[in-house]
């Protein structure tokens, strides 16, 4: 099979696999007993919280290991919304083109609560307005959740100016880097943002864990559930193995960042120059701004859902959108500002590469891509 | 080390990190996309979810995986409340006795929402009284939370009893198997409660999952967060690995339930006696509807967290009580109706066993409790 839904999930690199299994044999005290083999996990559990610290260029007490992005995001939104308990009628900003987990709690909170919600559009980059952001702010303004970089198209927001923009106005900026983290220095934007999310799953480590950056001056009230796990903010027993493993993973994933980027601009290149000299008929979705592990592409003629299924029968996994989504047969929200009709937004699919990725699978790509097009061309003829 | 803190945690089993690592490199798909690679990983979800079912004599759309049993606590708690949307002010039912994620999150809910809170005690075999419970029912009364077996002392509750009697009110039954499941046969108390939480870090399972399983009679409203996961009720891209590696693990824990318990009797008699012959001042906690795998003691003297040091030194690994609730330096709830003084409840340790505990161990920690009591006396005089 040829893997190209590295955005949905990747799997576990050789490192991280190694590490789970050694702390899950040797190591498997609760890291919160008192005794010597929770001591041990414990220190496995603080050393893995510098590594995470170290690569967002934070400190150690600024990271909160959760089971994974979704609940991250849902639990950043529930603590700086108690974060903010003075402000009697509360007030969020966020954007059309979220994460499911946190557009449809942002959804749910503007439904069912007293939270008011201002979802802000993008544009055909995919990058909300600025002007339009502050426009937005209302003295009651809790915080601002904007993400990094988006998985359908992945188009990139401007986090510092947008940082440097609620932060004039005093407003916590919580950022959804599960897309970038990885792939792009977000320890450099860190100076920009109050809180953000990363995800294991999505950088060779294991899946269902994740984490939360809280910056140290944030002051934040502790969980409903009074616990002495990740600093009073997240409680349960700590997924030791799972973090060992996801610290391990991040780190060789962003030690190669640069190397990884270079080949998946060579990729992202060979990709969109052949799908044009084959004549294949998908369109990509680009921009300036955008990690060039995910080519989002419409398709000329076909649903995104059959040709996924063509692509799969051929041995070659893509998307059609983000996996959280499926089975909701909607046109992804980031599409949006894409397209002209419903019809087009379902002939969208998505492939996403990684530096596991090679040029030759590149090739077969193109070249089943050919073989499928024209059968259907055949079939519509 | 000896490792008598089986309550607190368990060691993965060979077959649980075998199924992990095969699972994590062979088929790491994300369970919700649509090609062969998340086919093929949710058709090992699925099946996990059959195991997991067919153990507790449920079915597979009745279980819904989280990432512990802390999660799947507040989860059903959530999910419970909002299934009783038509009540107004709602009232929920639960001891004073509960694991803390349940008792804590409790306390908020009582203080923080309109939500009213009956928190029932028990007596000194850490039993709930049926009449109070009888008594305690209104009009309004949403659901009652009521665990299993207690991990402090291992004490059980009457769940047939119990679940008989709020069905004959109508009232939906959460009780908190995560100490009994893989001990006790609970899947006979199934037709008894209506929602229930297991762990799978406590039956030699992976870290950072657990289930709930919810009655199919119930009818239940989706997660704020519309997702296509878990039945819509939990959000979150699947852990699969750590699912099937639960499975597994809670497969063989379960098929050894009857060897472990002679096992564990035969170990938890040793003890006792022991500890009695050999003149120990540790006076063990037990009552008649007990688990033979946790035993509390009080000290005559000492008070419990500088004996569990004591035992560490000596390579023993016991508790103070449980690991969620260390460095809240509490009397655990459940000691309270068996101590006179606070004093008394700061003497408390645990030790619990499990079927790799062996003879030899129980008789290497008397040995070693002799050694260190021989001391704590000559200190004293
Ligand atoms: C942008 C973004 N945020 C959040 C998530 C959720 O992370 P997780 O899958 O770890 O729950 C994902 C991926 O699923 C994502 O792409
Ligand atoms: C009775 C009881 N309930 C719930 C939990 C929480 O489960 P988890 O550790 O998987 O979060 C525990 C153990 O920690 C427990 O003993």
């Amino acid at each position: 099979m040829i893997y190209c839904d590295y955005a949905a999930t990747t799997p576990m690199s050789d490192i991280a696999l190694h590490v789970y299994q050694e702390v899950a044999k040797q190591h498997f005290g609760n890291a919160s007993s008192l005794h010597d083999a929770g001591g041990k996990a414990n220190d496995i559990l603080e050393n893995a919280r510098k590594v995470i610290a170290k690569l967002l260029n934070s400190e150690a007490k600024e990271i909160v290991f959760t089971s994974g992005g979704t609940e991250a995001n849902i639990l950043a939104v529930d603590t700086l919304l108690r974060a903010n308990r003075s402000k009697r009628s509360k007030h969020i900003i966020t954007t059309m083109v979220e994460h499911s987990s946190l557009y449809y709690y942002m959804k749910k909170l503007a439904q069912q609560t007293d939270i008011e919600v201002t979802f802000l559009s993008v544009n055909t980059s995919g990058q909300i307005s600025l002007s339009e952001l502050e426009k937005s702010i209302q003295p009651n303004t809790c915080f601002a959740s904007i993400q990094h970089v988006n998985g359908e198209t992945g188009f990139i927001q401007p986090i510092k100016q947008i940082g440097e923009l609620l932060h004039k106005y005093h407003i916590t900026f919580h950022s959804d880097m599960v897309q970038s983290f990885g792939k792009i220095a977000v320890e450099q934007l860190l100076p920009y943002v109050d809180c953000a999310t990363i995800s294991s799953h999505k950088v060779f480590g294991p899946k269902g864990i994740g984490a939360i950056y809280f910056s140290k001056n944030l002051s934040l009230a502790p969980h409903p559930v009074a616990t002495n796990h990740e600093h009073g903010l997240r409680p349960g027993t700590v997924n030791v193995p799972s973090i060992a493993a996801f610290a391990a993973a991040a780190l060789e994933t962003v030690n190669n960042i640069t190397n990884n980027h270079t080949h998946l601009l060579f990729l992202q290149k060979l990709f969109m120059q052949k799908l044009k000299s084959e004549g294949i008929p998908l369109q990509p979705i680009t921009s300036e701004n955008q990690c060039p592990s995910i080519i989002g592409c419409i398709s000329e003629h076909v649903y995104g859902d059959y040709l996924m299924l063509e692509y799969n029968r051929h041995g070659i996994a893509i998307s059609t959108g983000s996996a959280c989504s499926i089975g909701q047969s909607q046109v992804p929200k980031a599409i949006q500002p894409l397209i002209n009709t419903q019809e087009e937004g379902k002939r969208f699919v998505r492939f996403s590469f990684s530096h596991q990725t090679t040029k030759n699978e590149i090739e077969k790509i193109i070249a089943t891509s050919t073989i499928i097009f024209k059968r259907l061309k055949e079939e519509r003829q």
